[in-house]
């Protein structure tokens, strides 16, 4: 068997935490299998490097700031290539540029295009663990790319697809997907199984286990993920195409409150106005999630959207420059929002999911400020302060929890 | 004009420094020249990634080490790319993925192969100025290697070779050349030239502003070098074929205290021991300096020689492992050691310049262990403690002040 083996930061931010991960993948090595291990910087490193940067350009680069990051990833992958070869099993690691790593051009949040898996195969067939940097990617002018957030499950979901591997394992600091975060409530239950489509919109939402990318990219190729605890040997979570226990009504429930919402005020009432508008957005890579247009004062539109808080210097700057070709009157901004949402591929047969939600954060006393809808989820928009309070009153509500 | 410049760990320790460099370049830039720079790891950051890799496995391999070693380089790059875009001026930083620096194998110790230019020549055409990162390189299998000791040096000079630059100035701590290290000879002047064979020895022998490597491909490709201060814009020393000023008998006094002096006891007398007890070290990648064989008891030689400390263990546990080859009966080590040496293009048409070293060693009671010659070049071992003390002797001696 070809085990996918994704740690994240936290688990292998030390010395102790970097021989517990080697040693489970000598565990796996020894039972026979091929093993890759996918690793990201460690603990707070990429952090680190943040500051570093800033403290020389507080607008450095994106190109150089690729530069800067990959080194995190090296740094983790060398090291759990040592600590492997302390535990006598050999191992090499391997960066973006070492397995081709190809990806699309855009510096910070680049999609990858296609991996030439033949170093790896021949150093899997000379029986070696190999060791991969994930996040990072090569583009084709040979400069390094970085993945964004979650970079790395999407490295280590694409290295399973590009080597059919027979299991990918995302290890991280919770033991697996919970009816919600089980730090903020409580009573939340771990899930056995959840689907690619449910695990898509709670990783879009903020529930923060699995970046979407990855997600997707399982769905696409077929990948059967295991979500499992990077701490202890509990069984997790595994995300695949059709859950095989009785499907309920709500999987879990999701709170994001890295969001931020802005407000195009007074633009003209006129064909296209949102076509130009969230054009020059895209044209930035700037994603844009929930968004609603309504009627403003003296026949002009109002459209208000969030976005991600990271994006929202660019996403700003680009509204103002674009000022006098969109003919707006004001932007505002709210920065102290929150996007909670239900999620359940349940809810596509039974109407009545979205009114009882509302219904709990009326009873709870919770402002709606915007509303948005899928097949199989609602997501609405309130004030930050009241995030935790409104997930545990939904949770409830829908009998989430043990 | 090309200008190559280098800048070594203490020219980029810090943000103060870096930006301080970044001027540096930024004037040579505005004055319409194309500009290359080559930076070291920060700092003391080298010996920090050694303690994190000796925390995990106090000997990891050397290929691992490579991929720990590069990422130092690889953060100065970014940031001095970042500096210089700060300061308004377009900037690139380069890996030896990017710039295809091709070495041979042996990590650690690789040597240059070729660079491939194009991707340089095309920034420069663009106006950019290049960051590269020196001590790295890349193998035949796609692996990054690291060129040993004063790497960064050998970069530059190989850029500045390939790229058929017009300058290549070397930056270090001190402002050029001296007759003698000046932390430890008061007396010691500046040099204003010096030819490429008298750096040549003064690099092999310990002075530690140049390193040999670099010297001697600057002297097979004619690279002419300048030794200057990243500190301030004193003139410091040109490295050339043939110094224009009048030959001194002595150019400098160097003195090297890393080196360890090994002893074999007890060889059988032979023909071929020499070469079967060196073939073992240079199969390893063991550089060893002066040799001294002798006469032992009942019929058998002793072989001594120095290698740098660094080498130690390798070069013990290789004689270990030998020993039933070579047939010895038991090995000796001298940690306390310093090699002094004098150096001068002078003395090849003056005789008795070795004699009044040894003459000056005698006045100040200076026992000397084992003695090396060339044609430019007197080297003795000595006691460390004495190290200091018989510099300033020597260089007393032979009027080398000011």
């Amino acid at each position: 068997m070809l085990i996918v083996k994704k740690f994240g930061g936290t688990s292998v931010a030390n010395k102790e935490r970097i021989f517990y991960v080697a040693s489970r993948c000598v565990e796996e090595y020894l039972k026979g299998n091929d093993v890759i291990v996918v690793v990201s910087a460690m603990g707070k490193y990429t952090d680190e490097l943040v500051s570093l940067a800033q403290d020389i350009n507080e607008k450095p680069p994106k190109r150089e700031m690729d530069m800067l990051f990959t080194i995190g990833e090296q740094m983790s992958a060398a090291l759990m290539a040592m600590a492997l070869n302390k535990l006598n099993v050999p191992a090499v690691s391997l960066n973006a540029f070492q397995i081709a790593m190809h990806t699309t051009s855009a510096h910070g949040s680049a999609r990858l295009k296609r991996i030439d898996t033949e170093r790896i195969r021949r150093e899997l067939e000379n029986r070696k663990i190999v060791v991969v940097t994930g996040f990072q990617g090569v583009n084709k002018y040979d400069d390094y790319t970085t993945l964004g957030r979650g970079g790395s499950d999407t490295t280590a979901v694409a290295l399973a697809a590009a080597l059919h591997a027979d299991a990918c394992e995302i290890y991280t600091d919770v033991d697996g997907i919970y009816t919600a975060d089980p730090r903020k409530v409580p009573s939340a239950r771990k899930l056995k199984e959840i689907t690619y489509d449910e695990m898509l919109d709670l990783a879009t939402l903020g529930a923060g286990v699995l970046h979407n990318r990855s997600v997707e990219m399982a769905k696409k190729y077929g990948v059967p993920l295991v979500v499992r605890s990077s701490m202890n040997n509990s069984e997790g979570t595994v995300v695949k195409e059709e859950v095989s226990v009785e499907r309920m009504l709500i999987s879990g429930v999701a709170l994001d409150t890295d969001s931020v919402r802005i407000a195009v005020i007074g633009l003209k009432d006129v064909p296209g106005m949102a076509f130009k508008l969230f054009d020059l957005l895209a044209k930035k890579n700037i994603n844009v999630d929930v968004i609603l247009q309504s009627i403003g004062r003296h026949g002009t539109k109002d459209i208000s959207f969030t976005v991600n808080g990271t994006d929202f210097d660019d996403a700003v700057s680009v509204l103002e420059a674009g000022k006098a070709r969109l003919g707006y009157e004001e932007l505002r901004a709210e920065k102290n929002i929150a996007k909670l949402s239900i999620v359940g591929a349940g809810m596509m047969s039974n109407p009545g999911v979205a009114a009882r939600m509302f219904e709990c954060l009326y009873n709870s006393g919770i402002n709606i400020n915007m509303i948005s809808t899928s097949e199989i989820r609602v997501t609405v928009l309130i004030n930050e302060k009241d995030g935790v309070r409104a997930m545990n009153a939904v949770h409830d509500a829908f009998d989430l929890g043990d």
